[in-house]
């Protein structure tokens, strides 16, 4: 798959977006990756190409049988101009361990991180560098092909977009209130929970319009079978500090392994932090607020970097945490982190990666 | 929602295709119908267009978050040139259950059913005569809302698409043999099984290719929760005939409500013959052909209508049902839903409804 990237350029650039406004997800730049996939002639047809409409038969497979998945990841502007990612290898890793879980055809990691570097590269203007802001890009793939017989599909489309993004929660840390839920469920062993596929955020949809509705910003899933172990909050793995000892759940099967929470982990453990993975139930977090032990609770992910959790409502009971304030060991990780990607720690763990020496 | 549908008029007409390669699902009719929704008003302009390609942005949240359901119905042409309906008062109200999960607004099936009717009628030459042929229907809606935040969309498009299709398994019914599988799952209870959504079939995929790949035809799921209770076989309902009566998966939160289903079990009931819906064990189904007492296992769904299983695979033990031939009460139960659909025999049940009627 060592194949050229062809580049057709637009005659003319977008107006850039007001910087204070940006949100997320909401603006896209003026360029996209797309490559395509046929069974005959294998992942092909590689090109930056300016951002536009797609073209798709009514009985593409997407419409029907979801087969689609995604990745999520961030280019950061340095304090010297450069522009640089941030463990995209791990991107690349779980993108094709969704392609596999979803029978879609595994991708050359390397080569379209060439492109997406490529890309970036093209696009290194629409780098936002205000605080908590960064370019976030969207790798995708879909079945593209049309029919509706129930198959994995022959022909498939991949594309990178890219969105100048503020911080996901505003540009502040602001613990945020999270329901507990009993009803709905996110995932279960044997199903798709631990890959990034479109059905997954679909199914969530129902329990965060409830949680929301009743002045809840997130919820936090409990395992499918038993609904009493903890798996993670909406967009976000979750982190317990209790009586100093930091723990997150086990990775199950169910649950989404996030690049930041793996970051998560291997930097508290390179400050000598304890840090444990293990089968945590919600029993057992309410159990440790009783005894006065629940010293922080922070969600970790792409989107918002760390999150702190500031109420927990489970089962009619709220629990406030920290006083409703930013915990040490969140505040800690969330500059730790992102003061490596953004150039201005020293990156210890050769986590970034830079994207400007890259010819175009 | 009483709107008008608008017509546009295609300048030429399709060829038909060769009514004996069919298939299912692969060619589709001149026209389809369209209608666009946005919270700020509603289901709007309904339409009955050429079939032709959509175009979406990239970043529309079909491709990312799977918002997207749909349904499965026919139309069936009867021995008098008439063209019906088989209960599309069932896919109506299953439209708005699979609606309601997904967070997608209701739609009026009174009026989605008036304008399918009127797009049937603009169709009725592409629906097909030939044995177990008749024309597929297929609504469904996507998110095609433009942006990359996770929530329910402000934007939906909903599409009736048509499609010529012979028997799903071919012209004659064929005994297929059926993998029960233990490792990979369907659906959970506070999930997303009970209803028709995309990402369900997405997350099938892996284990039906598995399947496939070790010579069956389909798979039986079991319940997620104890890798134990019989739901589904791939695309249908399942039945077992035990001792004279016949048994199927009681509705438990996770299966598929199958309009076939229901009427399947209806049929019985007219008939007088015993059918019970109740929860069932795997280890139940291979205990009573054990005692010699599993007379037929058949599948039930819209596409195949009656599907007679001739092997059943679990935990590596092959149990053959019936000698692998049709059974009487599979036979039957084809012979007497086909007949009604077909406008064959009498409709005891009022299940069938006429397009003719409808002006356009």
């Amino acid at each position: 798959m060592t194949q050229e990237i062809t580049f057709i350029q637009r005659e003319q650039l977008k107006a850039k977006p007001d910087p204070a406004s940006l949100g997320f997800g909401k603006y896209f730049t003026d360029y996209m990756f797309v490559m395509d996939y046929h069974t005959d002639n294998g992942w092909h047809n590689a090109r930056i190409v300016p951002y536009g409409p797609l073209t798709l038969d009514p009985s593409s497979m997407v419409f029907h049988y979801g087969q689609a998945i995604f990745e999520g990841m961030k280019a950061y502007k340095t304090p010297d101009g450069e522009v640089q990612l941030f463990r995209p290898d791990k991107n690349m890793k779980r993108l094709n361990d969704s392609c596999d879980r979803l029978c879609i055809p595994q991708i050359d990691g390397e080569f379209l991180l060439k492109a997406i570097k490529q890309l970036v590269t093209v696009e290194k203007d629409w780098v936002p560098e205000g605080a908590g802001q960064s370019l976030y890009i969207r790798p995708f793939i879909y079945a593209s092909e049309a029919g509706l017989g129930v198959h994995p599909a022959h022909q498939y489309t991949l594309l990178v977009i890219m969105s100048p993004s503020g911080a996901y929660y505003g540009d502040q840390l602001n613990p945020v209130n999270i329901y507990v839920e009993e009803h709905y469920v996110r995932a279960v062993l044997g199903g798709v929970g631990h890959v990034k596929t479109s059905g997954n955020y679909a199914a969530s949809l129902k329990a965060q319009e409830k949680a929301e509705a009743n002045g809840y910003a997130q919820i936090l899933w409990l395992d499918a079978k038993e609904n009493k172990y903890v798996e993670e909050v909406g967009s976000m793995n979750i982190f317990f500090k209790i009586n100093g000892e930091v723990v997150t759940p086990k990775l199950n099967g169910s649950i989404l392994p996030g690049v930041t929470r793996d970051s998560v982990i291997q930097i508290l453990k390179h400050w000598g932090e304890p840090v444990r993975e293990e089968r945590i139930s919600i029993e057992e977090v309410f159990a440790a607020y009783e005894r006065g032990e629940l010293e922080e609770v922070f969600g970790a992910g792409t989107a918002a970097v760390i999150s702190p959790v500031g109420e927990l409502t489970w089962n009619g009971k709220t629990i406030v945490i920290n006083d409703r304030k930013i915990g040490q060991t969140s505040q800690r990780l969330y500059d730790g982190i992102t003061g490596i990607q953004l150039g201005k720690l020293e990156d210890p763990f050769n986590w970034t990666v830079k994207v400007s020496a890259v010819e175009v």
